[in-house]
């Protein structure tokens, strides 16, 4: 199929749908159906948009210290004297730790994994910022570890290395509990949800 | 539900996911899935994208003879020899002409309406390109006007609008053939559809 809007040379409009189809969750039809909308809406929508994309771009820092992404470097999570300064919540992506955030029910510092350990992907213990967690370990005033990280076989086994390693080191290892979601109905769960919710169950 | 990504003031990329959630087909998550992969990617995907939407807005411009959008006005198929003058194409949407141009099976001029009747929407004959339509009809060497319109109550009632218009002048009016499913919108069909309901116009 042409991609082109027409038979002729490559226009902006053509490199731009490319581009946006690229993004996670887009295709061809649903970049096309954007473009529409943003050069029918060019000063309220498109425009607006460029900038805020170079805004971003250029405004937006990785923290050094826990691998998050801010406006600034030491980013406002780790500089906010009204956190604790005790527990480091582990995750693998900054999409993680916004969905944490999201909850407003922790209230300590993060460290970004920046992925978890995959042999299929190439993703061994040198890709994650895991050194630089051991580091904050031992420097700083940890006292617990919480891996937050998904129940996946990848994430379980990037849990597995994480407590392994900090072994010897003067701090406890806690993971996220595994059970029924909120809201979930025992008739629409997978068998391992309900293994894990049945063999984890508490006295009521 | 608290959107931002922290519980401060509202950052760069805080304004950037708030204009990605309102475009056509994404909502709040799927801005954030977005931003963050663009984040990751400044240089690959980021300012590239930036830049093209800016290029974009720039270059590409309303023709003012068929109201398609292209980088020149007139646009490259009002101008293009090789196409017929003696077909006019009636779309709704430069989405719908561009849908038919992918297909290749129409190689006339196209005339894009800008919408479609609708009282509810406040759509009336004077919101759409109609008259300017009539003019071409009298100025030009058209001899079949054909209607490519939805198969929906809107796009029938405006083809039928522009069909009663154009009674009386030396024109045969013809639209896409009864080969589009009942409640079809033209941009989302198949091309193998589209050609055939093309192929098989009838008079109206």
């Amino acid at each position: 199929m042409n991609n082109n809007f027409s038979q002729h040379s490559e226009t902006a409009l053509d490199r731009l749908v490319k581009r946006l189809a690229r993004l996670p969750g887009l295709g061809s039809r649903s970049a096309k159906r954007i473009a529409l909308h943003m050069l029918l809406n060019r000063k309220d929508v498109m425009e607006p948009l460029a900038e805020a994309l170079q805004e971003t771009a250029r405004d937006m820092k990785t923290c050094h210290h826990c691998f998050s992404i801010d406006t600034s470097d030491p980013c406002r999570i780790c500089t906010d004297t009204s956190r604790s300064e005790n527990t480091i919540c582990v995750v693998a992506s900054v999409a993680d730790l916004w969905a944490l955030e999201r909850t407003r029910s922790f209230r300590g510092q993060y460290h970004v994994l920046g992925g978890l350990l995959s042999a299929i992907d190439g993703m061994g213990p040198r890709e994650l910022n895991i050194d630089a967690l051991l580091g904050r370990i031992q420097g700083e005033k940890v006292e617990e570890i919480i891996l937050a990280l998904s129940a996946t076989v990848q994430g379980q086994s990037t849990a597995h290395y994480i407590a392994d390693a900090c072994n010897g080191l003067p701090v406890t290892v806690t993971r996220l509990a595994q059970g029924m979601p909120f809201g979930g109905e025992l008739d629409y769960l997978d068998d391992g949800t309900i293994t894990t919710a049945l063999n984890a169950r508490k006295a009521v």
